[in-house]
């Protein structure tokens, strides 16, 4: 522990998510002072090493934040509906992982390299956007910022990591089943609280999440509203198809944008996309060089390839944008926003 | 046997789509007085079984076409290139599952819910298109006679048998591998001509094909490409992003087209769709009701979903298209465009 440092609070820290925040807090070295690991009372009792020490994860109540500064919330949107307020009353910052106050107008929804600033705005609860909306918005932002951005349209390979733990569990167990010429029960996917769960392994599942009015999914409609939200884009042309896969982790996603300028040259926009924070820019055709979730497992930053000019629109482009969703798509992004908080001088 | 039939050859019997075209020929009963069984040196002396006969796979030269009517070629571009003209010059009619001849204008490019009349201009050769292709047009050509059409972008998510049997099995090694805890090495895909090769397990691989100048893959241009011509709409805007999933039999397409109708409703679309021969129409979000590559493997029909009007365009719609790519892809549109030549009495 830093003699210098916060009072942190992880909420979900048995998660697959939670895991991942405790392992990005201890390599970024974050400075804490005093670290308490929170959770449902299902997992509580369970021991968390940090930092070559031992903790006991507590049940989370509402006392559980008398003295926290900085809380990370990844235990559900239930949870931080109940229990973000409290932990804002206790003087806690809160930066949440759920959708619970994603649209919130009072609630700034940050991915820093492209809304940094908007944290200021925060009144005791910052939101962590969607990780496949995270992904995308850092490779779109430095296009519309240069060159001005009117269309996305998205396709996405999700991971079955961003269901949790029993989603990947049910992943692995499937693909034995099937390659021992056994029969299975889908229990989990597409929605652990939908009505039908389907094989997912090797299949293709087109529902993430629960289907609206509209014929689209939350998580594509997530997609499109947190879009527009974060760039401050109200007008911004967006749809999304999203997808579930067989693969653990690493969602891809292949897009399709056009900007306002009419000029611009692949090789521009690959250089804009090389010089830019939070990517990484893999695309070499000649060298069969592209992103893929297998690659990027374990990485902070969002890959991007497979850029090119379309073929009849010379202000659209293609890419093919790859990316932890358990780090950039929700851990990561949740400690930047904590460093921020610091940065700015926030907390 | 048929007393009344057609000397009919497969080149490429002991292939993933060889085997599945023997197997529609015989569940359409088409009619066959004699059937030539054609291979490779690699995959001569084999034995196949059709119609509970025995039949000893030779190997195809120039001579094996002597008296041959209808040949259905599926043993790489090459074998065609070398031996379609051969079989045209004994007098057969050649409906060629491979790329060899599909661009070549002196060559209908047929898929026959879409385009059935343009195999009375063959001059001896009838090309099957893409597996990727074939599905996508099929979903298409009512909307193009209907409301008309001027846009698509489509994402694919395709099975790695259209790669070959080498690729199925690589598919479930490296899975067994990999639940294993144990290393591979990747030999076959994504393109078993190409240089390097990736883990398809558990990964999406954004490369189907070689690279062209344009950064686009050979088979998005192939995509491209057929489409406009089978739809005789060299005014079309096609763009195409192909993936490789880890998925044994089934393709996927996350589809955006746009229609001239500014007016027309979703559920105008559901109809049309499914009153349209080779489609079938599974779309009912309050059901969990869409098409899944699990669920289509051994059907001819072209299944439809995810229907929905895009959010900012009247004129724009999703949709998830999804297709056994063995049969409708390849084996069930080659017999087909067999039966379409018996049925035009052009043979």
């Amino acid at each position: 522990m830093e003699a210098r440092g916060y009072h942190v609070a992880v909420v979900g820290a048995t998660g697959a998510v939670g895991q991942q925040m405790l392992k990005t807090l201890e390599s970024r070295n974050f400075p804490i002072s005093k670290l308490t690991l929170l959770s449902s009372e299902r997992s509580a009792g369970k021991k968390v090493i940090y930092k070559n020490q031992e903790y006991t994860v507590q049940v989370a109540t509402p006392d559980s934040f008398e003295g926290v500064q900085i809380a990370l919330f990844s235990a559900g949107g239930n949870v931080s509906k109940a229990l973000a307020p409290e932990a804002v009353k206790r003087g806690a910052i809160v930066v949440d992982n759920t959708s619970a106050y994603r649209m919130d107008e009072n609630v700034p929804l940050v991915v820093p390299e492209v809304n940094e600033a908007a944290i200021k705005d925060h009144k005791g609860i910052i939101a962590n956007p969607n990780c496949s909306t995270i992904q995308m918005v850092v490779a779109l932002e430095p296009l519309r910022q240069q060159y001005g951005l009117s269309k996305v349209i998205v396709s996405t390979y999700q991971a079955v990591s961003g269901a949790g733990a029993a989603a990947i569990n049910e992943l692995k167990q499937q693909s034995q089943a099937i390659l021992n010429g056994e029969s299975f029960t889908p229990e989990v996917l597409p929605v652990k609280g939908d009505e039908k769960h389907y094989q997912i392994a090797f299949n293709a599942v087109p529902q993430i999440d629960k289907f609206q009015e509209n014929g689209f999914t939350f998580e594509e409609m997530k997609m499109i509203n947190e879009t527009k939200k974060i760039m401050s884009m109200p007008e911004l042309q967006v749809a999304a198809t999203c997808v579930r896969l067989p693969v653990e982790t690493g969602h891809s996603e292949s897009v399709y944008v056009e900007i306002e300028n009419h000029e611009v040259t692949t090789d521009q926009l690959k250089q804009l996309l090389k010089d830019s924070d939070g990517v990484t820019l893999q695309d070499d055709p000649s060298q069969q060089i592209y992103p893929m979730p297998a690659d990027c497992v374990g990485k902070n930053d969002v890959f991007v390839g497979r850029i090119r000019k379309d073929l009849d629109r010379a202000n659209g482009f293609h890419m093919w944008i790859v990316s932890d969703n358990l780090l950039k798509g929700a851990a990561w992004n949740s400690v930047q926003i904590a460093e921020s908080l610091v940065k700015l001088q926030l907390v």
